[in-house]
């Protein structure tokens, strides 16, 4: 394979590379070497792995190297996956749950990329920092305040990144619409929303044998998904999934960089869709009739911003809906909506107090980076959610491959899945108003934004 | 005038049905005496006042007896409204600001309709009540909980009625959907949203001489609302308005009759809209941009309902959008979305998860009262705000003449008004929830719906 050709000079540069940027700040872009490779291992090789691997594949600056999963149907479909790609088969664990501590020592990888179940992201990211590896983890990064404390303590004490994959951060839409709150097009910002609305009932239950529907079953009788997400609405209350809403949205605020999130209220409707999913769909004498969901129907978040904005966050999975992540950005010259696709800017916008279509804007503000990947290149036209994994893999292994932080970093996975558990203790104690830690420790004051700042990642 | 013929009969039938249904529940429909009059006096006679006694004066039932100001041209705009509809002068309470005083204790009024600055809807409601006179005000019915609980205690001592003008819980719309509501189209109701979304930049300053816009000034140098109703942005900091959202919102939720609002938390946005539009419209050095707005420019409010709904109420009064009540009702089999006037039910609508159009519902569930009053009669063809006015003025006025509790009633006019002063106190506790008053004194458990209900009013 042509690209593995320049391993043991990529070795030798990363090492010199690593050296002279150990004391720079982490923001700081290093000399960019073209023909690098960054050597990744893959734990977790379900659906979602399987794609992200894929993309990875096709790229000839990865290296797969090892792949981990505990499910032998898995990790043979992802053999197929890198196979297809003409990539060598990369080595397997598979010998049960602790064999991903072995994967995270081989000195051959620089980065592990996790797509495991939720509960698994903080201990796999955590050996594999402290293995030396740099971190690529699905959402969310940890679930727990403490362990999210973990991960920031980790990264800092290794020099380790730990990057949250948080792809709707590159949603052409959401970029067009950073790219105006920069212009001063909202002027200054107020209020934005934001929200996961999507009907996970036929995720949450299936057959067993097929990923979406088909029946009831979750847990181990369940498939994919099912088999362990579905506990998250039984034995939790809180905004389970709050990161593709907040990571586009803490960008426009500079959460982190000149603004951070300082307390939320959570309040949660009664828990009524998925018993009702497995009445209607499995009747009334299955016995997952009996079983109890603590989560509410839909959660509604409210956070407020050092620098005075409101954000309001749903969480909305049990409920037959069409799908819409609720985007809302308001500043004292006008707003955008995603729900009705439109756009009101005071002076600009054609009638008084009448919204246009954003159609225009899209154009106009088209991102940098999505001019130049839909340009002649076309890198992203057969990857899939919109382009949007292609663009978070990117940061990835472009990031690696510099040596920098990646534009979506250990502080925004702390910020953004830090939500989660204050919005069960918000709910627990009331809809109290619940205190972030600053996980950045008064560093975001001086920070500076790094974000979509390029059109190279 | 020949509606004035049956007076002396008039008041012989009220007071026989006055006795009659002294010992029924208020919520028993008493008998129609068809040929009623009911004798209104106005407090305030600004711009809303001239609309709703214009309204009043082309009632045959209605006899305007009385109308109090402070303000003479206001006053002679009013003799004139009711001139031009072919009524005899009311008599005139115009001296000064405790006049209405002497107005309620004419013992030819039946009620008196409030339509005065928000600070004065309590104490003019108490004097009439006091005076044995049934009470219509305008939104909010009061600013403090103590006050509320003084309209309650006071209704209740004297069986007086108070009524809370409404109108928009009789939108078309919104009582389209209450209707499908109660069909149990959406199953049943998880969340809700409303709120007040009016640039009211232009209201709240103005030139003085018109009413609308035109110069920065307020207060003493302003006309109309920008008299009285600036000074609450000045030194409240909450949801100083949420009556047109909570509204509708509490017909479907049977706030008050079944259900209740438990507890809220509201969190403020920085303030900027309003010292930003003085500096961009009066420039930099006019004297009113050393004004401070404790009023934060967006306001969210997150309701808790008894049986489990939330309800999530938005205040945006300062800031350039178009208009909007952001109505969402969300319930276990489907939703309605006013900001991109779109519904979507399981099982019914065309495309699973897609959005279908208002349109065919509005027509297929219009409210049995927009079908009668626009059907033949087309009684409500010269009315404004869509016709809700008529409606609420005739909703008072039937109420009166059947001597039954108005379908908004003092316990509503109670939950709705009170989330001002609660989310203030809430903003100032940094988002702490607090909890509502129980103003039905634990009634609401057996209390039945009454708006809606009928054809009639």
């Amino acid at each position: 394979m042509p690209k593995k050709i320049d391993r043991r000079k990529f070795l030798k540069t990363t090492a010199l590379v690593g050296t002279a940027t150990a004391m720079l700040p982490r923001s700081v872009v290093g000399e960019l070497v073209s023909d690098q490779h960054v050597r990744l291992g893959f734990i977790g090789t379900g659906l979602r792995g399987q794609w992200m691997l894929q993309l990875a594949a096709q790229r000839s600056d990865v290296d797969i190297a090892a792949i981990c999963d505990i499910d032998d149907h898995m990790i043979s479909l992802a053999l197929d996956v890198v196979k297809r790609q003409g990539n060598p088969p990369p080595d397997v664990y598979d010998n049960g749950e602790e064999d991903f501590l072995n994967m995270v020592q081989r000195d051959d990888l620089d980065a592990v990329y996790i797509a495991t179940p939720w509960e698994w992201h903080h201990p796999m990211a955590i050996a594999a920092m402290k293995q030396g590896k740099h971190v690529g983890t699905e959402v969310p990064a940890a679930l727990t305040v403490e362990d999210i404390w973990d991960l920031v303590n980790t990264s800092e004490r290794t020099e380790r990144q730990c990057m949250i994959m948080e792809n709707v951060c590159y949603r052409r839409d959401v970029m067009a619409v950073l790219n105006m709150v920069r212009q001063g097009l909202f002027g200054e910002l107020l209020h934005l929303q934001c929200g996961y609305q999507h009907d996970l009932r036929h995720v949450k239950f299936n057959d067993g044998e097929q990923a979406y529907g088909g029946g009831v079953e979750f847990g181990e009788k369940g498939y994919s998904e099912s088999k362990w997400r579905t506990q998250h609405s039984i034995e939790r209350n809180g905004d389970l999934y709050p990161t593709h809403g907040v990571g586009p949205v803490s960008t426009m605020l500079d959460i982190n960089r000149g603004n951070r999130f300082v307390h939320l209220t959570s309040t949660a409707t009664q828990s009524r869709g998925l018993h009702k999913y497995i009445v209607d769909q499995g009747g009334p004498e299955h016995p997952n009739t009996s079983v109890e969901f603590k989560l509410g129907d839909i959660v509604t978040t409210v956070i407020k911003c050092a620098n005075g904005q409101s954000v309001m966050v749903s969480h909305d999975t049990n409920s037959p809906r069409p799908y819409s992540l609720n985007f809302r950005v308001q500043g004292t010259k006008g707003l955008w909506m995603v729900d009705n696709d439109s756009v009101y800017l005071q002076g600009r916008s054609p009638e008084e107090h009448r919204w246009e279509s954003f159609e225009p804007y899209r154009t106009d503000y088209d991102h940098p980076l999505w001019k130049r990947f839909t340009g002649a290149e076309n890198t992203i036209g057969h990857t899939g959610h919109g382009g949007i994994d292609f663009f978070i893999l990117n940061a990835f292994v472009e990031s690696l491959k510099r040596n920098v932080s990646p534009p979506i970093d250990i502080y925004d996975a702390a910020s953004m899945s830090v939500i989660s558990p204050l919005s069960e203790r918000s709910i627990s104690m009331g809809s109290a108003p619940i205190k972030f830690p600053d996980f950045t420790r008064g560093k975001w004051r001086m920070n500076k934004p790094i974000f979509g700042t390029n059109s190279e990642y």
